[in-house]
């Protein structure tokens, strides 16, 4: 099994990942896709009236502000406008698509955070209102009927949270927890970059090889959504996937490329 | 098997729709739910700078004009927004639902219609460029899968047409070819008017009674977008659905009362 993940970047080169796609079914792999959509969201939020808001957790990390408006129209791009135009152009490239969302029969399922404990300008918040969370359980055997018979599953956040309740949780740490949980051969994270930067955003200095067990060392070179990435790379390695590469989603067979060594592998 | 159709209208009483979902899978129903969201895209359509047109076909049906952009907006909001706002009130109950289009596993199959004759205020027209359909096939063995699972299935439009491409179909005709797929019990079709109406709006003038035989001659009291529900209704019965129940979706307990006599019971 091999989990890709791609992001919601406007540049990546969707068409060629769903060639890639076609491609790499056709020569017996077993696939899985996550896809995500945060640029889109951004802008359809703003044409909304809503603009998105991002706040900074005690820990450091980057989140989207979701409030109940947000969730909705996070919804709207995620499972609506990007899940189905994934769906469409493999269906219509010959693969019997199915789109899911991680609320649907539960696919991701995790916690809600009750309350959000945030740094908004140097300043310390606790937000409520927020519908946020952490995947913590894959339902798996949805998915393997899926494939047994024959289906791609194409999935996308929101998770569900134990109540039901549909949270905005990260793609990228959603992707590593369904490959962990597939033991998967490898987990593959396309995004608009060539993997990771020695020295963010120059490209030259891409980092090729990371053992495994140094994988924490290179936290210091992640910048921005790169952090939640590696973080996710970290867990899906820690519960047993084999490899995790970080490559370029814009370039012609980028899975293929990723599978032959491009980009960032970690292993 | 009874399937569900619940229009897009606002006025529409969503949880009371879920609440007697519940109680009747709890009952041992089989059941499978459709929905629209006309109201919602119209508005989002409004709000995104691409405002809803309509198009009369030389037959006399109004339908929604589908270009590209406006499949897209109808996609976020049926498939995003509506789609899960369906599972996430149906998870938060208690009940494992999947939503899906009709696009997904090719759940609903479909012709696109290449050219679209329509006319526009009065004069006739040829429009390319428009993404419609209508339902010719069901996926049921998608569907059965699911439910032997345990799963509820939500469905919505678009379709995929035999290219794979996502089309706007009728949602009303779509939970009619659905019904007639599984020769189910009853096709509710749950909208805001408490069932088909002798003088349209005035609704002391419910029509309690349709005999199955005598449908066709019903037409004629069917105003605006009832007409696709009544014809939809027609081709149910036509292929096989016991009954065919228009009711109110605006009431406690809906599809119990739809059940229970309630509405234009067509039979």
């Amino acid at each position: 099994m091999i989990v890709i993940k791609v992001g919601g970047g406007q540049d990546l080169n969707i068409d060629a990942i769903v060639a890639d796609i076609v491609h790499l079914r056709g020569a017996g792999h077993e696939l899985l896709l996550v896809h995500g959509g945060a640029e889109t969201t951004n802008e359809i939020a703003e044409a909304l009236g809503h603009p998105p808001q991002f706040v900074t957790s005690e820990s450091g990390y980057v989140s989207r502000r979701t409030d109940r408006r947000t969730l909705e129209i996070f919804e709207m791009v995620y499972c609506g406008q990007l899940n189905k135009m994934w769906v469409e152009k493999l269906q219509i490239a010959g693969v019997n698509a199915v789109g899911l969302s991680g609320l649907d029969g539960r696919i991701f399922e995790g916690i809600r955070k009750e309350t959000l404990r945030v740094r908004v300008e140097g300043k310390r918040m606790v937000l409520r209102d927020d519908w946020t969370g952490t995947v913590e359980r894959i339902n798996t055997p949805l998915l393997r009927t899926l494939l047994a018979a024959g289906y791609f599953p194409v999935l996308t956040p929101p998770a569900a949270s134990t109540q039901g309740e549909a949270i905005n949780v990260d793609g990228d740490r959603a992707a590593a927890m369904l490959a962990a949980a597939f033991h998967a051969d490898a987990l593959i994270i396309l995004s608009s970059v060539p993997g990771l930067l020695r020295t963010f955003p120059d490209e030259t200095t891409l980092i090729q090889e990371i053992p495994k067990n140094r994988a924490n060392d290179f936290m210091q070179f992640a910048e921005g959504r790169m952090k939640k990435k590696v973080m996710g790379a970290i867990e899906a390695l820690q519960e047993g996937v084999q490899k995790v590469i970080f490559a370029d989603g814009r370039v012609a067979a980028p899975i293929t490329a990723a599978l032959a060594g491009g980009g960032t592998q970690i292993s």
